[in-house]
């Protein structure tokens, strides 16, 4: 018996490996999340069970518990299980979680790995995490940890050269602009991605000064991005670089 | 006139994305670097200019500015340039110089993200980088900066909980070894994984103490990921939970 994780990628729907989609052609059942752009149950068979098994609507999900279960239910019977999964399955996917559980029932598996939105949605939004001068590293932290408290790491990475990126952090973005405050970093760049990588994408920059007013009168939510750091202020360079090149051309002409 | 930056991902060919795939069905010029596996150029058109500048054979290769020359050059012939790079471009890839330096000739860009090692490389090894009570943030550093100094970045991620990544970074291992040994995290498990995602891949597991003779006696060398953190000892616990399992249904049956 085996359970195949697939990531799904940020949003964009081919934005998915060429891997994950020989799974999805081959699945015989596959259990996908909400945020699964709907063309990708297309790569499916038509005879393949899609089953919905997304965690984002609230009293119409299923908890995590439930989903190890339903994944061991459909293994014992079809003998294999796509389980389609958004972003990359062991990037705060809580994949792990399913192979281990899976691994107990005597399922193993193999893991398909997805593009993360931690750093494919800033480099959609022209922001890239690293870059020569700017910063030699990043730090991606969860803005939901397991205890409801925005990780104690955040104190640190905020003290490094890091770019940082809090996924599923908007709704802490009061305390992220408190930690980094403190530590008197009133002027580090910060940007908030909204809908990343698709035709809805939004997006808003600023300082950690005045992020708070800003985030408030865009009404940019969930799911977003956040990001952290000198290059977080790339996408306004860039478009002053770009106007400067118009302008010349227009002197050239 | 355009650049189009695809990210081709950690070696295995299929582990690129749909789109990065349709850009290179559609591309006049490929610039693509050393570590790209031959079977990706196979996407191309017979009509495609394939040219390699690829940065790993020493005085065979090219330097970035030379490479930076030969996008504007090619993109003023062609009108658009494909440039195809191992794993996301905006990842220590240095892409984000490429796009800029086109920007200050007039060309646009487009980046197609690309499977980053850092996560895909563990994952595909058995290390999910987080994972719920175990990581809650992971953070990536290269071992090759600019200055040529492991970054001072690295203290403050070893006192986190975060799991830590180190890209082209075993060179730097005895001093990677130095900064957690003097915060006294001997125990630390500590992963290198190298040829990540081929089927020559090889991993040697072990601890802050005793990874240093355990990489010189495999023989382990570049290209190499290193992943320290408790996440770092999941790969053995993951055999031993499987072998729980064997030994289980042996007794059933």
């Amino acid at each position: 018996m085996k359970l195949t994780l697939v990531g799904a990628g940020p949003g964009d729907p081919d934005l998915i490996t060429l891997k994950g989609v020989k799974a999805l052609q081959k699945a015989r059942v596959v259990l996908y999340d909400a945020l699964i752009h709907p063309a990708l149950l297309e790569h499916c068979a038509e005879s393949c069970v899609k089953v919905h098994v997304g965690k984002r609507f609230g009293k119409h999900s299923c908890s995590q518990d439930v989903i190890n279960f339903m994944i061991v239910e459909y293994a014992y019977q079809y003998g294999e299980v796509v389980r389609l999964k958004g972003g990359d399955p062991y990037v705060f996917g809580r994949g792990y979680e399913e192979v281990e559980f899976a691994a107990r029932h005597g399922i193993e598996s193999e893991v398909i790995p997805g593009i993360s939105s931690s750093y494919a949605v800033p480099a959609l939004a022209g922001i890239p995490l690293t870059s020569r001068g700017v910063s030699e590293s990043f730090w991606v932290v969860t803005g939901t940890t397991k205890s409801h408290q925005m990780s104690g790491d955040l104190a640190l990475a905020a003290q490094s050269t890091a770019t940082v990126v809090v996924l599923m952090g908007v709704h802490k973005l009061p305390e992220i602009v408190e930690i980094y405050s403190e530590l008197g970093k009133l002027n580090q760049p910060i940007a908030i991605i909204q809908n990343g990588s698709l035709p809805n994408q939004k997006m808003v920059t600023g300082k950690i000064s005045n992020i708070l007013p800003l985030a408030q009168i865009s009404g940019i939510s969930s799911p977003a991005i956040i990001v952290i750091g000198q290059a977080a202020a790339l996408p306004d360079t860039a478009i002053e670089c770009v106007r400067q090149v118009s302008s010349k051309s227009d002197l050239m002409s």
